[in-house]
């Protein structure tokens, strides 16, 4: 069981969203933020760094929503849908375009790699915020 | 003239907003957040601690909502308005509720400051985000 | 498997580490990085605010070095010990502080979570610290 | 007046360093946090990438370091040498590092305003670091 998940169930306040759920989103946006990270350096080892440098693009700024999204949503008291959502849209919209990008570029590992990081992190974003409706 | 100011000017691609308003959002971004990381800490150097928790959670999102929002539009190439736009709305949102919070405690100085750097950062997201309608 | 450790498996160039300690202390650092975020939340929702003002500063400087740490040793090319160990005895020595914190509030669940994850985190920088020299 | 000095004279604890020192080395350690990200952007547009891809990576690793150092270094309470040296000590050595590859290309205008940041924050590093002795 994932720290994110044993640090909800010891919450001892209020949580407007179940609780299973907001951790494996925490998890999975902090995932794909480390593989996001990774697959930056590995695109600036490819030969062809022309085809890579949207890729890079995207990676950056998917690492720096994820960091802020995951942090955000780990902080449940006082949660405030009026930044929680936006973030989360701004989540979903950076992981689309980057898993879309990477998937491009499947062929190499890291890329595929990152695709599914991105995936599962959209995905997951997509789903909190239908259960904040 | 700030860095952010000096590293656009020299930019060579296209912008799509206003430069000067680009980099003016940029530094009142990044200030709000120093400004919040800073306050936070002097939050809990205060006696009445439970008077203060609101404001250590609001200024620990608006940290991290501001370094992130920061850091993607201070990558104005492959610019994704699905994605800054969100981003700048929860800006916008957590801005005006730490700074709110702040202003009640206007009273201690560093409440005081941090609420000025709030307000501007807030005013500066909401520009941006009219110009880029 | 971990996505550090499966872009570390697809990486193409020379990593100076041993790649399954490297991954795991990637993923021991960005899970502390986590746990300290979520455990400064939880200190913040106690009764005794001024028992948990040291855990709180602590677990905030926890978070900022791991948060860094982890993306540094991410990137394995140009891997440069005079910036990785530093960065790696910093970890090292906030882990232990925040950990020694956290274990004195052991009573409360949030923070035996947290102090584990900070143990962890702190077992894995020494062990890559020693593996690098 | 920057919001760090500001906050640092609003500080109602002891701040073992001088406060205009101090206060003087976070904002040129933001500034060169911001500085690096804007020149990351910038390389990635130039033509010839294989020439700057270790000043990207560069400046990725000095972005998160400064980020960072300068979080801990504005929360002067419970003031910790053994984690604040050490995360010095990694800003002062990527920014040498950093700085030397981008005066490499200080005919770019952008490296050269990298160059300036990466100078000042180095310089302000050290002498925060000999204060500290």
């Amino acid at each position: 069981m994932s720290y994110a998940r044993q640090l909800l169930d010891s919450y001892q306040g209020t949580v407007n969203v179940d609780v299973a759920m907001l951790a494996a989103t925490i998890d999975a946006i902090s995932d794909c933020a480390q593989a996001c990270t990774a697959d930056t350096d590995a695109d600036l080892g490819e030969q062809d760094l022309t085809e890579m440098v949207t890729c890079i693009r995207l990676c950056l700024n998917c690492t720096d929503v994820c960091t802020a999204t995951a942090a955000v949503i780990s902080r449940p008291a006082d949660w405030d849908a009026d930044v929680a959502r936006p973030l989360l849209q701004a989540c979903v919209a950076i992981c689309k375009s980057c898993g879309d990008e990477c998937e491009r570029h499947a062929h190499m590992p890291h890329c595929r790699v990152c695709t599914e990081a991105c995936r599962r992190c959209e995905q997951a974003c997509r789903e909190l915020l239908d259960a904040m409706k």
